[in-house]
Formats: C-alpha cells, structure tokens, sequence
C-alpha cells in the first residue's frame, strides 16, 4: 500500500503545508496512471492557486511533470531556448531565432498553438504551405543538431502530465497561478534538453499578466526553478499594451517578420527581438558581455546573414521561401478597409486583449480547439500608442473577406467605443518596450 | 444560452468576490443536472474553503440546496428538530427527544450513518429488533404529526444536492468548512419542516471542531442562516474532550439512554440531554422561560413520562421495547475485558477520537460505507476525565469476542502509550460539560 494519500495532499495544501518532493512526484505519477480523479486533482490545484507553493515546491512539480515523458539531453551548451508568455502580435520567436542561429546559438523551438485573444506561433508558420511542425522527437533532435533550428508543435511526447493538467486548469479558472505557470513552461523547456533559456514575459492589456508586479514574480520564479536545475536562465518583461509591431494576423506577420529581417521593421519588434536573440547569444556563451552579444546580433541583420537563416529554417521543414521575396505567394483576404481615428489627438491607450479577440472573431484565432485557421485576416497598424493622429486617418487596415463587411463596421464601432483612446495632449513619456531585465 | 459558466463562477469566488444568490443557484441546478463536472464543482468548494463564504452567501447555498428535493412545511410551532455535529458515545437524541415530547415538542429527527470514528444515530437504533428507520417521506409527516415523535435515515428526497456534494467533499479535504457545514445541516433541517432547532456543537478531541473558537465560529453561522430563513435557534456548545457519559458502542450506549431516563446515567449526558430537551421545550414556545422549561423537562425523568415516550418511540416504529426492562434482549458480545491504568494518578485526557477508531476497529463502526456494524461490541467507562485512579484498576471495559483479542491487546497497548494520559496532580478546574450557549 502506499504511504500517501491525495487525501491528505489536498489536506496539507489547503492548510498552506509545503508539500515534498516525493509527495508531489507521487501525485503525478498517480494522476498519470488514473488513481487519482479530476475532482481530486482540480481540488489540489485551486488549494495551490490560492497558498501558493515555494521555490523548492515549484521545482518540485516541475521535476515530476517533466519526467511524466521523453527528456532529451544534450551536451552543447549552445542550445538555448526562448519562451514568450505570448501576446498580440508576437512574432518575435521567427526573427531571434534565425539572428541567434546566425550567430552560432543551436535553437530548439517547441511551441504552441493560439487560443482565446493569442494567435500561436505554430499556427502562424503554417501559412507558409509545406511547413511541417508535426515531427516526432527523432526528427526534432536531428534538425536541431544538423541544423541548429527546428520549430515543432507540441508533442505527447513531452511532459504530458503538464497537458493533461493545463487542460483541467483551463476549466477551473487556475491558469493564472506563478508556481503552476512556472512548472508548465519550464517541465517542457528542461524536457528539450536546452541547456539555457531566455524568457518574453509579456504586461500589460494584452497578457496574462497584467502588472509588472506579477510579470516580476513569474521571472523570478522561472529563474529560480531553472537556476535548481542548473540551467542559465534570463527574463525580459516587456510591454503588451499593444500589438508588437504593426502587422495582427497569421500571413501579415510572417512578413512583417522578413521586414525586420530586411531591416525594414517596426521598432519595438525589431528591438525586442534583436535584445532576446542577444540574450541567447550571451547564455550560449557565444559573447563573453551582453553588449558584445547585442552587438554581433545587430550584425546578422546589416549581412542578411539572419535572412538567409530564415529561408533555411523554412526550408528544412519542407516549406517554399520563395514567399521572402514574394509576399503574393501567402494567403491574404481580398478586402482591406481601414479603421478611421473619431477625433484628433494621441494615441494613449488600447484593449489590447480585445483587439486579440476582434483579430479571433475575423477568423484569425481559435475561440476552441477545433476551430480552423483563417492565415489571410489580420489587421496592420499604421499608428503606435504616443502617435499623433488626424480625425478620419485610419488607424489600422483590416484585411478581410467580402461577406465579412459585419464583422468590420463591429470592430470600427468599438474603436470608437472603448478600445482605442485618444486624447488631446501629447503622452509625458516614451512608450517602453522592455520593462526590466531579470537574472 | 446561460447567463453564467461555471469558469465564470469559480474565478470569482477565487478572487474572493461574493457570489450572487442567482449565481448559486445557478451552480447547484446545474451541477444536479450534470452540466457541471466534479472537477469544476471541488475546485469551487475549495475555493469556498479557503476564501469563505459571508452570511448571505451561506444563505443562498443553504437555500439552492434545501430546493434540490423536497420540501416539508407545517404551520405547527411545536415542531422543533435538534442536530449534534457528532461526537463519541453521543447518544443524546434518544435521551432528549422523549423528553421534549413528554413536553409537549414534536421532534423530527432525520439522522446518520456513522463513518470513521463517530458513530450515526440510525446504526445505534438499528441494535432495537425490528425498528424502521427507512421510511419515506409521508410515513415521516404522519407519525410526526400523530405521534409527535419520529426517527428515520436519510433520504434522497431531501435535500439531494447536499448528498452529492457531500460525497465529494468527502474526497476533497473540504469538510471542515463552516460555510459547507452550515449550507449542509442548514438545508437538510429546513427541508424537515421543523420550526426551530437546538444545535449541539460538540468541541474537543472527539470532534469536527477542535476549539471553541471555530465552534462558536459555526454556531453564530448556524443561528445566522436560521433567522434568514425566520427560524429560531440555539446552539449548545459542548465538550467533546471524552466520550460522553460512559458507553461506546450500539447496545451498550442504547442501555446507558434507558439508564438515563431512569435516573441512573451518568451526570454529564443527562445534563446535555435536559439542556437540549429544554431549549427545545422553550423554542417551541411550550414554557416561556429557559429555567421553567429545565425544570418541566426535568420532571419527566422524575414522572416516568419521558421513559414512556422512549417506549412509545420504539414501538411506533416496529420495534421490541422489552429491552427497556431487560437488557440481555440486546445483542451483546460474550467477552468483557478490563483495560488497567499504567499508573496511579488523575485521569488528564483522552485522545478522543482515538478511542472512536479504537471502536471501529472492534467492527463497531465503519471505515468504508459498506462495512456492517456490530451492535454488540463497545467500551464502557468506568472513569472520567478528573478523576483519580490507581495502578492497575480499570479505565474501561471492552465488550468483544473471542477472535479479537489480539485487537483488545492493541487497546490496551495504546492507552498506555499515548491515548490516555495520566498526570500525578488532580486538575486545577473542574470539567464542564456545557461551555456556552449561543443564540
């Protein structure tokens, strides 16, 4: 018989008892195996959600999680991974991960698809016909050391304790939790045997966390929990108020990115992205200083030697990148019809989560699962918050289908509304696009 | 479609934002009609655990589950119902409901089962030959309304979402919540039809509640929820530090009631029983003063009347009262066995609950649902708490059979080691039995 019961588990939670190592390790292995019920586990998880879990809890369960399935070693320092807590527009990991491979950092992507207000970075690869990311591990491992980068969906393959828990969080309102968001990311970052990881960790209206208060929190969790690991590990908080760059949308992001890989790109993403590729570049080893890093980062971008990256990433998952010097090759929805300002003034605020949600309601995201992909929607934003705009100068483009003229006078109304404020004086600071860096 | 969902309705009471009675309703109509998952509904109760429900809350849980089944009402002001929060050797209900009823009270009682290591109110009748306590609903209001005195089990037409969400707390770790606890026995009491109820919230190592402070903590939610709903009610908050007076077990505990009743029980369950039997005497409007009820109710232990309404009792419902004046009709195990004090000395304290496994691992108790009870094994004190005891004289004697002696050797192997302490100076205060009255 077994020394535990998930009885006294939940007991010792919900009095705020640190749970053990091996208490933990038991209740996922049961949970793996069906001895333990949902209702159990649901249970367990909201007692956590609400006491929390310490550093030493936390690595913990990531511990467990991430031995629930396939771990892959390797011995290259130089593979570094990157994780975003994701946002609107984020289109980042297409351009750092060609600039860090161009400097030499072995890249291992396994990302997810989008839900809700947040498109998925699987997903928007997809609009390049052929691309595959549905590879078995073998093919992943192979890739990453051939080529130095690889980007796949995720796979029951790795930590699938972590799915089967997300998906029982997802429904009982504890995705929002430090210690169980940390133990999701990092059980499948330290699963693909990356031997750093540099973290996006996205405030504001269109992420997860809506305060630096709480961004701070997960980043020094994630550090923590990979410093117990043994792994390096950074964290960039960086701002979500608004899209990240100018293009919402599966086929306008994917050139947006060659944009910026052109050196033609918006500057928050630009910068956002050559920071975290540099970051990588640093944990790799690569660069002795973060500066050096960012330094030969920039560089990739002058020699095209991140471009040419790019085109090879496309190319060796069985995709055509003849789209870098032909954007006509992506899908794209025939009608653009642009979102007039309603008075003149500066840009000062977005719901930037709603945006997410009116980019979903054209098509372009999933409100469940099953829904199917529209790549050729989106919006493209002409104007940045603390831009001055004219009265009846558009905003944004939005691409879209003929029969869709509904869905565009709705989006239109709600600018008007509530999502987009202007305001008369112009904005007393800069908008910021990194916060604070965390190590 | 729904105004709420259920994801709604948990992260609210997550963020500790109080639910509307609309929404509570909602849940429990749902959940019974199994549009909501077990998982959703154990990570709201733990949710209600750890960050409470107010008054009015309570209310509404109370009142959403009250209407799950059926509900009983009677414009008699006389039908005043009592609850014990359970405790060992707890067998006030068959002392005191003679007693109101020789006063002139109706008493309803629904009782339980026993699990773990309290015994239930229906097992120990069940000892009776041939006594009925599965009756349904209309046999209940007849022979309550002819016969002013009944006693069954639960029954699912009463209150049916308590029963489920009970059976799920009871996986859980989310019992001891005093919101649960008060929508529980709240709901249950006011589906009866009862007019009024005295509470017996029992404190101590023998009970749910450990202090008084969470005791009195119930019973202020308790009287609450009542005068929501214009009910009367009183709580008792009593002590549970050793069984109570000195029978544990079916048989045993049925023949200490008729001592009792016949003047001849021990001191501290006759003064809870004409203490509860009083307050119920003057809820019902009966006397209309505490003293003048206390003293009617005791008269009828002086005047035979109370005895006879046990009698009557047992009769109503099927079974023999011959034991009353003989009490080898009862089935008893053929072994008695003193257990010996290690030490001369005062009897300091019990660990009470303890001594309720103690008895369940003789067979008299349930350690899952489906185990059968065996009326004739039990302990009887010959000690209490306080008093002075030499080496080697008895604290209890064990009723039990020949194949468990191995079972008795266990007994008295953990009263010496840790469940019974004895100290070598009488104690400073005598024990109460009553520690406080609220209402």
């Amino acid at each position: 018989m077994s020394q535990y019961t998930m009885y006294q588990i939940i007991d010792k939670k919900k009095k705020s008892i640190p749970l053990t190592h091996e208490e933990i390790k038991w209740t996922i292995d049961q949970y793996m195996k069906n001895q333990i019920k949902d209702y159990q586990m649901s249970a367990l998880l909201m007692a956590i959600f609400l006491n929390g879990m310490d550093s030493k809890e936390t690595a913990g369960l990531t511990d467990a999680m991430l031995y629930s399935g396939k771990t892959l070693q390797f011995d290259d320092p130089t593979i570094i991974d990157k994780h975003s807590t994701g946002g609107i527009g984020d289109k980042a990991s297409f351009i750092l991960a060609p600039i860090a491979a161009a400097c030499g950092v072995k890249v291992p992507m396994i990302a997810g698809r989008g839900l809700g207000f947040t498109g998925g970075t699987v997903d928007k690869i997809e609009a390049v016909k052929g691309f595959k990311t549905d590879l078995d591990l073998n093919q992943f491992q192979k890739l990453l050391t051939e080529k130095g980068m690889v980007l796949i969906g995720q796979t029951q393959e790795i930590a699938p304790a972590d799915k089967r828990i997300y998906a029982l969080r997802d429904v009982t309102a504890t995705i929002d939790s430090i210690p169980l968001i940390t133990a999701s990311i990092m059980s499948k970052k330290l699963a693909e045997g990356a031997n750093g990881i540099v973290m996006d960790i996205k405030v504001g209206s269109g992420a997860f966390m809506r305060t630096k208060t709480e961004a701070k929190k997960l980043a020094k969790s994630i550090i923590s929990t990979a410093k117990r690991f043994d792994k390096k590990a950074v964290a960039l908080l960086t701002n979500m108020d608004q899209p990240l760059g100018q293009a919402v949308g599966h086929s306008l992001e994917l050139i947006e990115c060659v944009e910026v890989l052109k050196q033609k790109g918006a500057k928050d993403i630009t910068e956002i992205s050559l920071n975290l590729a540099a970051h990588m570049v640093h944990l790799a080893g690569i660069e002795t200083t973060f500066p050096k890093a960012l330094k030969r980062a920039k560089m990739t971008l002058k020699d095209g030697s991140a471009l040419a990256k790019f085109s090879e990433l496309i190319n060796n998952q069985g995709g055509n990148p003849s789209f870098i010097n032909n954007y006509s090759l992506l899908p794209m929805a025939p009608c653009e019809t642009p979102i007039l300002a309603n008075k003149t003034g500066y840009l000062k605020s977005f719901k930037n989560d709603q945006i997410g949600f009116m980019c979903t309601e054209l098509g372009g995201g999933r409100k469940v699962k099953s829904d199917k992909i529209d790549f050729g929607v989106g919006f493209y934003f002409h104007k940045k918050l603390g831009d001055k705009i004219k009265k009846d100068e558009p905003i944004f483009t939005v691409y879209h289908h003929k029969n869709q003229t509904k869905t565009v006078e709705m989006i239109q109304e709600k600018m008007n509304q509530d999502i987009c404020q202007i305001s008369k004086s112009a904005p007393a600071k800069k908008m910021e696009t990194i916060f604070d860096v965390v190590n």
